[in-house]
């Protein structure tokens, strides 16, 4: 992982993992449509953080079992359920830009995303059918359950901004079950005390929650250059985020809200509510949020024993939370 | 199954277990996204023509072993990979009718649609991996990659008429794989001779090529009532059939053949377009080609001991060429 940053050293104790990882991910196209290749290659060609395969590389060692092929699988399985899932959302959103790199749907269109996502989670299931645990299969099921409910949440949502409470329920739905499921699942894999499982499913569930707040504060907030998204997305299509509910309690103004929540603003409209925001010190509570969230991940993860993983798993943590402004 | 037609006999030797069936497919929303649950009672609570299932429980009846619950499994995971596909596939197609009732995109939206088609997959999947046979999962999830690289081979397929060999694959991909796994995973699944097994997935295969053409031709040629879609919709999208394929080499006219895959036609030119090839003998050639596969499906059967479950697999394939024209 010699191309990423030099702080983030918590990709050390599981790369050569991660780099079998890699060379499968980008052979998932191999022998299928052409156009499925191509969508694979420009997935994965330029890869993403990885947090959750280092997540599952991570977990697994906190158990007596060491079957690298059963955790691989779990790891790739894991990412491309992440992945045909971004695929999807990415036609609901009608996003254009991802990581810095074209959506599937911006690079060939509706339908061809449709189909490779489609596709993705069929070898996703393969990957996952094959795992020597009745129970890992069924978290990956759930977590797919999990990505459905939160996703179709979003999509039949009221045009209202929603309880701060509504919203935790969305991104624990959305994001923090895959990231439960990773560490859970791993743990399982490699038969770590019952104990333990737990402690990394805890640590797992709010590490996601903290990871979608920062990533809806950086929709905010971010330098879009840095972030590698248009900045302002979930606000120009009315998709309200935790700083946008909090800035509507700290300046005591329910019209915010109402404009908030509009769909297609246009620039100027945009420009004026994240002046607003910014202001508001939303931001800024949605921030002590997400650093709550990473408190309690942590706190997790002193039922395990002292690892140079576990310090790893507590600089994922810190990581997440201090990422690009 | 009491509503059906007096003349379709070959349900009645699975109807118990056909009754159980559509009973799970209407519970499988219970529990989840309320959305989700009334796209299920949308989209199970008129059920369709089940055939799959029914070559499910009928193929299993050729092997020693009787587990009622997993040949239950298999046969609701392929009906759920199939619902699935035609949920996304109607999307692709902009679809608003099937066996007369709107389709989900139609009552609901594109994005609902999406969502509940992942779901749906999703739901196959599960029940497909607590299937005992590795070989039967693979062969599920073969289904869904050859589903995908049909509906991949549409959606990429240039303007061009094509030829009549690269038709049959395409529609091996989309439908026949499907009949073939319904088919082979039971008989694997009842622990039946190989030589069963593979006389089953060559039935299974003959079958759904005779199906997706006469399926075609129901298209060009069917009452619009009686076949529960919209007639001509094929060729107003300008996606190439058998019926049109004939139909170019009947009437030698290469003109007809662009005229066939130009996309969104009017009106006129539409009912100019069916009415040449209603009268260029192409759809007689294709029902032709229909007939010889289900030849085919039927001397597959030969090598079957005789039984009354195998006159009702003879009896699919005749009703199969033999529906509403």
């Amino acid at each position: 992982m010699v191309t990423r940053g030099a702080e983030r050293t918590f990709y050390a104790p599981v790369d050569a993992e991660l780099r079998e990882l890699q060379r499968r991910l980008l052979g998932v196209g191999d022998g299928g449509h052409p156009t499925f290749a191509a969508a694979v290659q420009h997935l994965f060609g330029s890869p993403g953080k990885l947090l959750r395969p280092t997540l599952v590389f991570l977990s697994a060692r906190f158990g007596p079992s060491h079957d690298p092929e059963v955790v691989l699988n779990l790891a790739q399985s894991l990412e491309l359920v992440h992945t045909a899932s971004l695929v999807h959302d990415d036609i609901v959103d009608e996003a254009e830009l991802r990581r810095n790199v074209a959506t599937v749907n911006a690079t060939w269109d509706d339908d061809v995303a449709l189909i490779v996502g489609d596709y993705l989670f069929a070898k996703a299931y393969a990957l996952a059918a094959v795992l020597p645990k009745p129970e890992v299969i069924a978290i990956v099921a759930q977590t797919v359950f999990a990505l459905c409910d939160g996703e179709l949440n979003e999509v039949t949502a009221s045009r209202a901004l929603p309880s701060e409470g509504a919203y935790f329920e969305r991104i624990e739905l959305k994001t923090a079950s895959l990231y439960a499921a990773c560490c859970q699942g791993a743990a399982l894999l490699a038969d770590a005390e019952p104990e333990h499982v737990a402690a990394l499913g805890a640590y797992g569930t709010n590490l996601g929650l903290a990871f979608q707040i920062m990533d809806d504060v950086l929709d905010i907030a971010g330098d879009e250059t840095d972030f590698g998204k248009t900045v302002g997305r979930d606000l120009a299509e009315g998709m309200p985020t935790l700083p946008m509910i909090y800035a509507v309690e700290e300046t005591d103004d329910r019209t915010l809200g109402v404009r908030i929540v509009a769909p297609g603003k246009d620039a100027a409209e945009l420009r004026e509510l994240l002046r607003i925001i910014r202001e508001s010190g939303g931001i800024e509570r949605a921030r002590a949020k997400a650093r709550a969230f990473h408190d309690a991940a942590v706190a997790a993860l002193d039922a395990l024993p002292d690892r140079p993983e576990r310090d790893a798993l507590r600089d994922i943590a810190r990581f997440v939370v201090r990422r690009v402004r």
